[in-house]
């Protein structure tokens, strides 16, 4: 019963520190301003600036392109040839990434057969035996059949079996064959969803609609939510000259930023364009500069046998990247946030103790009676402070 | 020395608030209420609800998928035929993204030549001054020749260099010529990783046998976890009808989440399923609605000219979107919530002071002992009350 | 006016709770002691070991690759065939994921036609009635005719009008026909961007010279940030045999963990690589082990009919995944943690007391000075405790 009590009133009583009330203006002054700081620093940076009560959640995105335009080519050893969608843009769909051939070294009537080996220190030789049957060099065109022929009058190499004639790669025209393509325009269509906020948002935006998507072209002032890009403008804002990279090619990046604040006081969430080249420019460190990679088209002759066109195509290709993160208000980082806040205002009244006890005029005074000083030799019995015993009396 | 022993003292001492307890049954109600509510916030809604005591890991993933079937095509213009995987998808393999052929527009035979542009308002013309040399519309069909010909015994159109004959893009069937593809199945293996809990699943559970995997389906109820997915379900699910959406195309995005708990208590790391239509399906507000692309078959005659059969292919491109994010017990986030939680609870004593020295009836007598005002004229000499002073003595 | 003064007083009067300073050695050193937990638990852990003081952003990435190298198969029922990279590596090119046909089989001069399904239990027949007009099974080859046909002279099948002759896929060769294939090399260049941070990163370190990306191979010791890999040293460090894994194909991770510390005392930000065999190696529990999928190779024959090649490509899949977290120095994750952390050096007074109160020999006196109990019959009016009264006078 006596425990019982006890317990209830351990659990029952309210127990509060006993207080002291300085009436000091410099102290009182110095406590409110360094507090107006936390709740400053609180409502300011934490919630104004860096949204810091929102919860987060990372995009997850589909995007489709579909490219426009044709270009003639007409150079010496080839035919006039138009080249429309279908010819430039290598493999014809994808998600998210696609390529624009703007020049190429085409070897056509390729056939499985021997020729000599394209001339360099490691395939020059004077008799068969500088070729070794079945050696196959990664920077040579094939595998040696271990015989030693005429490249041409002057030059001997060994002979390889591989698709011949060889491809001669040096031969890469100095301007872009498809010069036309810095015309070609992009139609890009990305689809976004915030799964955890339930959100889906199109990059074409409800108000649009199909009269102004005819003859609309992206420009970040003027059309910044038309969604068809011409070729130049988004490589000429990634700071290059599109004639010039057409040449050996590179990658770009369109960058789409969904970065939305999802609350309801806060506007619409938009996407926003960026471009960035995103190889590397500069061809002294750079193995294999520029983008090209190898395709072929393959034939069959009337006699049935395997004849193949192999393309070295130098182009674009323009990567989407879709990135974002959302906000929207939440209990727990506010709760979070705002703790931690208030664990710094709990911090004041210890700067202030310290000016109070070091740096006023009365600090003796304030020191005695804030402070009480437990001696080693205070005796158990001698004290008694009840409440009940009134002073004076002995 | 003395500083010494000061520093010691400073360090050593314990400095503890003198307390005051208030046997108020009410206030102590109001304390405990409030502290109750804190902690339950604390375990309820933070670590139950939220989990925020968890890391958080996004997962990286890899996808494959492999469809099966086949279609009978039978329309006047074209020879019966059968289309299998290696016809209709498109391109052959591809990371997490496939699409399924299901309608098309061929135009067959197609050589580099001249022929008369399709008619528009800007391609018929009366004279050969009304066409320019070297002029390419981009929604026209190739580069003009400056002659004026005839398009038919009616009309008259602008002669451009381009692959011809021209394809007529409005002869697109009304129903989808690959109509059986509803049947298709496509079984889908994804593999993912947390990286860093080191944690790796596939979407195929251990626990199935090879016998199950041929004969099984995907289905919410039945089948939760089987890998194979009939198309017309996926569409169906996506809440469209297959056959309306394979005239034009579409892109239907098949949605993983890998959202897991990995702490030791927690269920097993199950992926869930989602069909989600990702294109915009109202044709009013969109540029080519629908998905499309234009591919090309290259073939020579014997002569060695080339030519091509241009496909405009209508179908359904698959996203596969996988995402999730995992959460195991971490010590930090816990301690930050724990901890703003806390902060929290040192404001209960805020409350109930303001309760204890408003609203109880004897709120005087709990203000005098336990606030202590400092006056101005309290002088620094006149006041003892070191421990050493028995009361009532002078 | 005096609402005014009570006012001012409000808020500028500093309240400062008084305290007891108990001079007990044993004390003070559990007070210090737990202080000093709290300190290095946060400079310790969350600082150093977890950083959790950081912000952080994930990475967006894009990746180029380029395989190079020769094979030469030489099967009896073949000619003697070089495969180059237009050849093996189907698509030519896309993003962040490469594939290298290392075996196949090859069905030549398919052409649409009716033969014989291939045997097994549902198709084998005795006469035309077994056969449905129509019928395609998904796991067959073709649209069943309603003819019941010889297939050889012993068995009897029903026919199908499909792509003739069918592919026999049981032919797979038991070693890889692309054996070379394990001597390939494929350069990786990966560009990264953290956008919060607005850092961009190469794989490929300024300091790396084009002499030495002509020679260098990757190796974890020896060159660890050489962009170009050996396929059976990528396979290798899967933990798979490359001529193994080469006949029924497989999926391969090369996973780069672009990690970073972006503050200005952290090392530089370089990328890790790891390898990852990502499909399931078990091929009994696996639907299709390995990975293949169908293309074909469309041709016309002089007549104008359309034949094919069918080639069922099995290979390795190398999908390039590429992950990452950069921290870099935060107001608001500092203020967070070290608030967390402040929140529980607030606790340490309690744990002081508790030990005061309860553990030490003279805590009947400590009890007596610290904590006054009011108890319920103190008057309102007998008790005055101003600091103007001098104590002791009645």
């Amino acid at each position: 019963m006596g425990c019982c009590q006890d317990c209830l009133h351990y659990v029952f009583d309210y127990e509060t520190p006993r207080t002291l009330v300085i009436p000091h203006i410099g102290v009182g002054c110095v406590f409110r301003f360094t507090q107006i700081l936390v709740v400053l620093y609180v409502v300011g940076y934490v919630c104004v600036v860096q949204k810091a009560y929102q919860e987060k959640d990372s995009v997850i995105s589909s995007v489709t392109s579909k490219v426009k335009g044709f270009a003639l080519t007409n150079v010496s050893d080839m035919e006039p040839q138009l080249w429309d969608v279908a010819d430039y843009v290598i493999p014809p769909q994808g998600e998210g990434s696609f390529f624009v051939l703007t020049n190429m070294v085409v070897t056509p009537k390729q056939r499985q057969w021997r020729c000599p080996e394209l001339p360099s220190p490691s395939t020059t030789c004077v008799d068969d035996c500088d070729c070794i049957v079945g050696h196959s060099d990664p920077r040579g065109s094939g595998i040696q059949t271990g015989l030693c022929v005429n490249y041409s009058s002057t030059l001997q190499t060994c002979e390889v079996f591989s698709w011949c004639p060889l491809e001669l790669d040096t031969k890469l025209p100095e301007r872009p064959l498809l010069a036309a393509a810095e015309n070609f325009t992009v139609l890009i269509k990305n689809s976004i969803t915030y799964p955890k906020f339930k959100v889906h948002r199109r990059n074409i935006m409800p108000q649009i609609n199909s009269s102004y998507l005819k003859r609309c072209e992206f420009n970040h002032v003027t059309d910044p939510y038309c969604p068809i890009f011409r070729l130049k403008h988004i490589v000429s804002e990634a700071g290059e000259e599109f004639q010039d990279l057409a040449v050996m090619g590179g990658v770009i990046g369109i960058i789409i930023d969904w970065s939305c604040d999802l609350d309801w006081w806060a506007g619409k969430c938009k996407p926003k364009y960026t471009f960035r080249r995103l190889d590397n420019k500069h061809p002294n460190r750079n193995a294999a500069p520029g983008y090209n990679f190898r395709f072929a088209k393959y034939y069959k002759t009337s006699a049935g046998e395997e004849t193949r066109t192999l393309i070295k195509a130098y182009g674009i290709r323009f990567d989407v990247i879709v990135f974002g993160t959302a906000g929207k208000f939440g209990i727990v980082p506010t709760i979070v946030n705002v703790g931690a806040a208030l664990t710094f205002l709990s911090l004041v009244p210890l700067v202030c103790d310290w000016f109070v006890l070091t740096c006023t005029s009365r600090r003796a005074l304030y020191s005695r009676h804030k402070i009480k000083y437990l001696r080693d030799d205070d005796d158990v019995d001698t004290e008694s402070v009840s409440m009940g015993t009134t002073y004076g009396t002995q």
